[in-house]
């Protein structure tokens, strides 16, 4: 295969791989909380659906679209019944907070590719910019939030001040200024997610702290 | 009337007198909740309909499908509130472990004409399969989800290791072999349904458990 | 301006007036919550955001309306943004208790626009007159009710035995009365919310109390 050939496959392949890697960590952020509060294999399952598919869900029925992401790509659903059998069956405690520091990376690459995705979904339903980068946080973050509030925990994002949110909401304007431009969907999806992966990397190596209100 | 004559007459009307009982117990479960927490009138109102529309309204969203099946059967609002003023003035304490216990049945009902019912309607609006009988069991326990939520409870559903959403997603499939093999809506419907009722109602008298996590 | 001509302003116009302070006074209470849970800047917005405009987003969703409310007027976003900004700068601990008292009589303005409208919009959308009060006051109340669940309290709104959403659905018939009269819709519209507003601080001035449940 010549380099020149090479690059509508990355394009195409590098996305499914991105995506994959950040569904099955949203995945097991909802496995790990799921653990953590003795849930059963149902609870389990609901976990961790809501928080790789939740924030997509959310963000297709406010733009009035269908089909969702996990009717159009059923595997999905079998790979999530899977990973959860296959947690049920071989995760232990000890395993608990490993995984949860080793999540920290893959999660860093759903946030850019879930924010960044949904703002250009939202764009291409001919939101306001505005919008659109509102849908794109909400497709990248709303899954959490739901995961913790289904377990009655005040939510993650909510409280810990760590810059998430904020980040997503920063990056995703590169999607908004890639449309205004003309630019190839793929370079300002690109380069829009690796900015906030960049962003969210740093964030945690740095120890970066959203300003603390003074109540 | 003649024998051959009744069985449009019980399918027409047994669906309608099942229907029922699955919604008032889902109501009344509702309810019960609500008095434990010792909310008010509002607050009972809204968990006896949350608990017993939820689940077909979060499916109706999903499917991008009205009227609400509320909307279509007005008087069921009527029936809820009327339910809800008749608690408040003759529900004591002391009813309510009874009523929780005596639940139990009219609850496998709603089970299974739930999740049978919500799996032949996603059926109907075109979904693949494995999404049909997602919807169908969302259609039975989002509303006892939703219905523990909202007071701050983890829902049982996720966390009491009864078999109850295992049951529902085992049953939904007759309904979709029925759909394969065309057999008329109404004898796919009732095997499912029935299937499902008698699986939980052995699940309560045998005292099955889900696999324990081992966390 | 001849007197004449200042009714169509003021009708046009009184309206934008009496919306934003409901939405300003929403938005406060759920900065306050966010303040008392010492959520960081994100869960801020989120709590301003959802407690505003929850309610109106909610009853679009259920009528399969769009745009919605905040989509069409996009600065709302900037003014939560900018609002949640200045609190973080300027707000106090001491500030709280004071704020929520002083909140009352401008809550009870978004109580009465908020529901009135909502059944409004309801009935526009061909809805029968007992879900077109629902959907009204569902708009008044549901962004409270978000409020609390996400920061894991029971809703005040289903606790505390206030005249409130009983209140809303009292008042929303005048605008289905008016409806069916043809009367002019800000007639029903204005007449409705101001009931309403009227029994809700008649509510709070003479004390009155739901019935209280006897569990």
């Amino acid at each position: 295969m010549s380099a020149s050939s090479q690059l509508p496959w990355l394009v195409a392949n590098g996305s499914v791989i991105f995506e994959s890697v950040g569904i099955l960590s949203y995945a097991l952020s909802g496995l790990i909380e799921a653990a953590r509060k003795k849930l059963d294999l149902v609870g389990m399952v609901m976990m961790a659906a809501v928080t790789s598919f939740g924030g997509g869900t959310l963000r297709d029925i406010l733009l009035d679209r269908r089909p969702f992401f996990w009717v159009e790509n059923l595997y999905w659903i079998y790979v999530i019944l899977g990973l959860c059998i296959g947690a049920l069956l071989f995760m232990r405690a000890r395993h608990l907070d490993f995984t949860e520091r080793a999540m920290q990376w893959p999660d860093a690459i759903g946030l850019g590719i879930f924010s960044a995705g949904g703002t250009q979904i939202a764009l291409q339903a001919h939101m306001p910019p505005i919008v659109a980068v509102v849908m794109g946080v909400l497709t990248a973050v709303f899954g959490g939030v739901a995961r913790d509030v289904m377990v009655v925990e005040i939510p993650k994002l909510f409280i810990d001040h760590q810059p998430y949110a904020v980040l997503a909401f920063t990056g995703c304007w590169i999607v908004v200024i890639g449309d205004s431009l003309h630019w190839p969907d793929f370079v300002s999806l690109g380069l829009s997610a690796v900015f906030i992966i960049a962003l969210r990397i740093s964030a945690i190596l740095l120890g970066w702290r959203l300003p603390v209100w003074k109540v």
